[in-house]
């Protein structure tokens, strides 16, 4: 079969791969950083040449920011076509006193690659580069069509993918995206995300007197500020930890009894997080488990507060003005739309008397959940089962991915294939981020598996 | 009688009093800047040698900081001891260029001296050197045996006058203290403050994460420590505005009939102060007059509080530790030790589980009322009446003032005159302050009255 010659052929270059991954990792991509705008188009380039080298047409698009990658082999007009996702650029070194190696020098220690970006982005989508090469030399045309779309400013919020897509939705026209930027469930344990929770972000804006007053000669007076966005903040949760919002839960699909025992079968070191954490127990929701609670269902919370004085020592004042930022994490069915309205209307509600309350939305997204029984998911399952040697578990993030629900909007696609290969101990986004050697090795075999699992029997 | 020729000599040297407070208004004695500390002590040393040139012996007592001036004229052994405090040091002019003339050029426009200090404290106090002086003058021998004690440093805390007090306790010895360091109740209305409301002011501290968590990763998992904190100070206070803490109105000393209908019968502006504060009604403990609640009952201020993101956008952090500060003005016979004591209790019981709460006690002091079935009480009453041509009122202030519970508590004294010879009006620390030139006149003929008042018939 020929997956087998190509598998061969992958586990007899990894150390080519290695190399040349080590050579990509020592561009200082940090898309945040104008000063080194240059060394971010110099990845650009250096991923649209790889491309090439590989077999594809590549391109930059230009945008108003750095240039997104836009690289290409469409030649199986009769099979599905992939949409490949990744992003070259990576988070800012610092503190680098805190690397035993530096970030842009990278070096292997113990089975790792240690470097910026080793494991967020740049070795997990390098992973299709090659899978897609050694297809190409082995059996000489892929077995599906690819599009690959590699931003360079996912690490800023990619304030410039938007538009690109916009005007280029038929370039990225595809029947599945994948997406390899995140981690498996645990070492040993690779995931497919099928979930992800959704975002609703709010501030709340409270003023009493047009001034601050001395508290000595106004206390008594007037409504206190702080007093009242308390007392609001206070009645957004209910005490045993559930959400106090009138219809919060209405449109919260409910966790199937399969779906729990999954959730159930899988480590968790409940112990090793309390004692991560500094805390003597979790809490939450009762009724749930922690897992569930994490990923599953929807939470509250306040993400910052202010008012006052808040330096040294006593300062007799009753403040002017209050604020909190507030955020809920929304599960399928919820819709940020629906649930900032339930928000402002139970916050108006508890607005006491003698103060004016505000309430801006500052930002939403929407919940993801990908459907499992569809073909591509299950493709997946057994691309991962082939590359890992081990079937992959499923998992639900608790966070959202901004990028997700902005593919699945503008393409329209419900296969959408979230196959972290790194780890939960990377280190993404702090000091001495690694990847593993093994999870590259085995990202490129899945990613070649996958190509053939896509491909319609007979077509 | 004597007091007639005296009071009739200040009449006739008043532009002589102005000119020579003006030059005491030339000089910049602000405290808190260092780089002014020259100028302190020139102002200290003026008002040490004004005072021999009226009449008294002085000298200058050093502190660690700026000196205090001491001065008395003790030759009837028969007779008691009046202690009188004031400051020579003044607030910072800034911003100076909001003033319609220089800070330290003083001038007279519309009836006012404008100057800095002008009614904070130098106008005030320098009466009683010039009834001194004109009691001296137009009868040779004062009445009663006078002590000043004027100190440096009120306007920064007076850091240095416990120390001063303490090692010279039998110096300040007297029978009655009085002060002029405040305000008229209003215009034309003439006042002897006989309460002072106590403070309690404490910090809460809740802890719950050993650090910052994403609330994507964790939301759902820990308890949040601002959740927390506002569940805390939410149920510091009854929704109808009293205090919730059990035991807090205990020890209350409640308003007598004729005391109410003192209160209910002083003019109080109540559009014209919802005006200036920019709300659209004063709120509070209802069964109480805003008066009585600004001056006369407890209350409890949240002011300030802190925790987490606080800054522009969106950042999804569930905060590792949050805190407030609380204060609460007290009222006899409330002690703060054992107002403290209760808020510590009342917060154990209400801090929730998975957090930890800690309470600091930051600042004290005790609530001050003086009996007004003093003689000395009734000698001020006598001596306003005389002085300003209209019996004063009887007020209490919602605030504290520190240097009243030291001299009180070192000195050992019941009989505590509160005379401000100001005006609410009068801009003390801000811009363009100001001293009416009739309440300084007036101000120095009550006082001369009161030495005579305060005389034992016959002694």
């Amino acid at each position: 079969m020929v997956l087998d010659t190509i598998l061969e052929k992958i586990d007899s270059n990894q150390n080519r791969y290695i190399e040349e991954l080590l050579g990509f990792l020592k561009i200082p991509s940090v898309s945040t950083y104008s000063h080194l705008a240059a060394d971010v188009r110099r990845a650009a380039e250096w991923v649209c040449s790889h491309a090439k080298r590989v077999g594809l047409q590549a391109r930059l698009i230009e945008t108003k920011g750095h240039p997104v990658v836009h690289a290409w082999r469409c030649r199986q007009p009769d099979q599905p076509t992939l949409l490949i996702y990744g992003h070259y650029d990576v988070q800012p070194p610092e503190p680098k006193e805190e690397w035993h190696s530096p970030p842009f020098s990278p070096v292997i220690r113990d089975g790792y690659i240690y470097a910026r970006g080793a494991s967020d982005d740049k070795g997990q989508f390098f992973t299709y580069l090659k899978a897609i090469e050694a297809i190409l030399a082995g059996a000489g045309e892929l077995p599906i069509n690819v599009k690959l779309l590699v931003e360079g400013e996912e690490e800023i919020g990619s304030p410039n993918l938007g538009p690109v897509l916009a005007a280029n939705a038929d370039l990225f026209k595809a029947d599945a995206i994948a997406i390899s930027d995140g981690s498996q469930f645990a070492r040993g344990v690779p995931a497919i995300t099928y979930g992800l929770r959704g975002l609703s972000y709010l501030q709340i804006d409270v003023r009493g007197p047009r001034i601050d007053l001395h508290s000595g000669a106004f206390g008594g007076l007037v409504k206190n500020p702080v007093q009242a966005l308390c007392e609001i903040l206070a009645q957004l949760r209910n005490p045993d930890g559930t959400v106090a919002i009138p219809g919060f839960y209405d449109q919260v699909l409910e966790l199937q009894a399969w779906e729990r025992n999954e959730l159930a079968a899988l480590p968790f070191a409940e112990q090793e997080l309390t004692q991560y954490l500094g805390i003597a127990d979790l809490s939450g929701e009762p009724d749930f488990a922690p897992l569930e609670r994490k990923t599953a269902r929807p939470t509250l919370d306040i993400n910052g507060i202010w008012g006052g004085f808040a330096g040294e020592g006593a300062k007799t004042v009753i403040p002017a003005k209050a604020g909190a930022k507030v955020s809920m994490r929304l599960v399928p069915n919820q819709r940020p739309e629906q649930i900032n309205q339930l928000f402002i209307d139970h916050v108006r509600r508890l607005a006491p008397e003698g103060v004016k309350v505000e309430v801006r939305e500052l930002h939403g997204a929407d919940p993801v959940l990908v459907r499992r029984d569809q073909p591509e998911v299950q493709a997946a399952v057994r691309a991962i089962a082939t590359g890992f040697g081990t079937a992959p578990v499923f998992i639900r993030e608790g966070g959202s991915i901004p990028i997700v629900n902005l593919l699945q909007e503008t393409l329209q696609l419900q296969a959408i294939l979230m196959m972290g290969w790194g780890n939960p101990d990377d280190g993404t986004h702090s000091p001495n981020e690694r990847f593993r050697l093994q999870d590259f090795h085995h990202g490129i075999r899945s990613v070649a598996a996958l190509l053939y699992e896509l491909a319609k029997p007979g077509a």
